[in-house]
This record gives C-alpha cells, structure tokens and sequence, in this order.
C-alpha cells in the first residue's frame, strides 16, 4: 500500500511540474487560459460554442476538447467558429498536463488571444489535475440539483469562477438557488458567479465580459 | 509503467474476487441487489425515494449511499422509509467491493427483499468496479443531453437496464430521442430502457414491475 502511494504522489507531482511548464507557455505567449470542468451534461460544450459565437469576430479563441471518445465537442467547437483541439483520454476520467501540453504543441500560441479547455465531464476526478491554466472554471447546471456543493465538495472549492447554467429551467425543477449558493459560500467564499442559460443567452453577456477583461490583462502582461 | 498496470491490474482483480464475495452473500440471502449508476444530479437518488415510497410498504428495501461526502442521500432514502446505510468514500470517485462489503456487514441481508445500492455521481470511474450486485442500472437524464452514449460508452456498455429520467423536461431541452436511442443501441443492443419522471411519477410503474419480478425470481431462487 504504501509503495502504491508513493507511486501516487510520484504522478501528481509530475504533473504539477509539467503544468507549470504549461503556464509559462501560455504566459510567453501572453495567452489567456481557462480549464472548464463540469458534470456531463453541464453545458460546458455550449457555454464554449456561445463563447465562440459571440467573441469570434473580436478575439482569436482556440479550443481543447478533452473525451473518453468520439470528437463531437470538437466539432461543435469548430462549427461555432474555434479553432478546436480534440484530446481522446482513452478512458482516462480527467484531462492531465501532459495531454494539455500535446495539445499546446498543435497550436500556434502567439497568434490566439483565449484558449478553453473543455476537461471530461466527472465532477471528482479532474479537480486533483491542475492543467496549468491561468483560471479554473465550474460548470454547475439547474437540473443537477442544489445539493452539489455539498456531495462533490472538491470541484466547487478550487475554482475561480462558477458558471450556473441552465437557469431557464428554474420554473421547471425544485432548485432552491439560496440553499445552492450557501453552499458554495461554505467552500469558496466570495467564489465568482454567472447563473446564465446556454439556451435563452440570457446572463452570458458578464461571462464575456469577464473573459474579455481576463484576457486583456494577460495580453497587457499585468 | 509496466509495474504500475501491475499493480492496478492487482487492485481490479482483487475487486473482483471480493465482488464474487459479495454476489455469494446476496444469493444466500436471496436478496435482489442493483448497483444504480449516473452522472451527478441525474436522479439516483430521487428515483431511489420513489422507489422506497411506493414499494416499501410490501417489500423490505435497503438503501446504501456511495458519496464523496456527507449523508445527504441516505437522509433522503431514510426519510422515504427505507434502511440506509451511507459510506464516504473519501474522495474515491466509484465505489468498490470492499466498501459494499462493509455495508453488507452492516444489514441483516435474511430480512431484506431489495438491495439498492447507489454509486458515486460520475459517468466514467464506476463502471470498471464490480460491486457484485444482480444488476447495474445506469440513470441517465434527459437535461445531460443525447450525446452522452456517444461521449461516455463504457457507462452504457456493462448495464443490464437504463433508466431514462427527468422525460418531463422534454419540452423544455433539446434532446433528440432517437439519436439517444440509437447511441444507446450501437452499445447495448436491445437495453432493457425506462423513460420515466421521477419529479411526476410518468412511467415508473414499468420500472417498479421490474423490480418486483426481479427479486421474486432471486427469492425464488430461479
């Protein structure tokens, strides 16, 4: 057991290490970064394929598609506008830095202004793998539940934005958003926060714009 | 590396041995037992309160809760009536057959007609761990989207029966049931499928008469 461990650890310090190596890619290139993560079925796929839509024409974004199979986020991605990366895991249930790394490999960093990376839908595994990017983002979704802060408490406390998705469904679902959100201010005190819907548009204008100032500041080097 | 796929190839087996432990247990008692699998907020737990509100007053039910943390679920299970038993897993990701062992431990299995046993949120991790139940449900809901056999198949393949919740969102969602339907297909032919409501109650008879008929045929030892 203990050997095991020691294996363990042996593999997330390699990735810290090689995530590091990510970020001051990304930084040389002076690239925005943001590691999306969610249950499946979050809505993370749309918030980047409204995100393309919207900023495509004013910024230069690329996309990291990381699956278990197929390459339909990476389509979705690349109908919307994006330059679209996909990352087949194999089966693996997060993505890792070193599959991040492959993916930077393939882009041209200096000529893109954002980069969203898509992680596999899980909301336990992919909170112990830092990637290297500059933010870490939640997609929460209404059908989901309020109780999600409090069963899967890790991928809520190391974010720095939370995305609530879905909110024209509000009227359709027992979701108390109070109950919701105190839990989030139990584990990420004072945590960022869009509630938005992917469908109506409804509340995406302050994610993109918080994008868009992120961006800025990363390009200005400040 | 290749002392690593050993030893994880040592942890699987040594699961399923365990697993084979468990299945013994739960044929001795003649005890109908399902593993319940989906993605967080999917609906395992409210279809497992539907399940104890509406059979527990003739059958005996047992409820066993896989979370990361708290006993929000075994609350609700208890609360419709049904034995609880919660286990934190501690950050796993899945349950596993050494956990379901210690719940086992834990019921007097002789008294009980149904077992329900309900995994951690997460559409990847569980599906490699046997727990040594009769059965494996997966839920999945109609909010995730159609794309999900597409994206997660492994969580289709292994199931002996999938539930289809939340249909009374339909309206409200693009969900396209045929493409889900034919994902479904590709994977599992011929899946034994529930389209039901757990918020409305549409179409959980067929699930309940399944259920009946299931743990009839264990207690009668065909």
């Amino acid at each position: 057991m203990a050997q095991r461990i020691e294996i363990v650890e042996g593999i997330l310090n390699a990735n810290d290490r090689l995530a590091a190596q990510n970020r001051a890619r990304l930084e040389g290139a002076r690239l925005f970064s943001i590691n999306i993560m969610a249950s499946p079925g979050a809505g993370k796929t749309s918030l980047i394929e409204q995100t393309a839509r919207s900023l495509g024409s004013t910024l230069r974004l690329a996309v990291v598609e990381g699956d278990l199979a197929t390459s339909l986020d990476a389509d979705r991605a690349a109908a919307a506008g994006a330059r679209a990366i996909q990352i087949n895991t194999g089966g693996e249930c997060h993505l890792d830095a070193v599959m991040l790394q492959g993916a930077l490999d393939q882009l041209d960093l200096a000529s893109l202004d954002i980069l969203l990376v898509e992680n596999v839908g899980n909301l336990v595994c992919p909170a112990a793998f830092r990637l290297g990017t500059h933010k870490s983002v939640l997609v929460a979704s209404v059908p989901e539940g309020d109780d999600k802060p409090y069963k899967y408490p890790a991928s809520y406390q190391g974010v720095d934005a939370l995305v609530i998705n879905k909110v024209d469904l509000l009227p359709y679902v027992s979701f108390d958003m109070e109950r919701f959100r105190r839990g989030v201010a139990m584990l990420n005190p004072g945590l960022l926060t869009f509630p938005l819907s992917c469908q109506t548009g409804q509340g995406l204008e302050a994610w993109l714009e918080w994008l868009v100032t992120e961006a800025r500041a990363v390009r200005q080097g400040i």
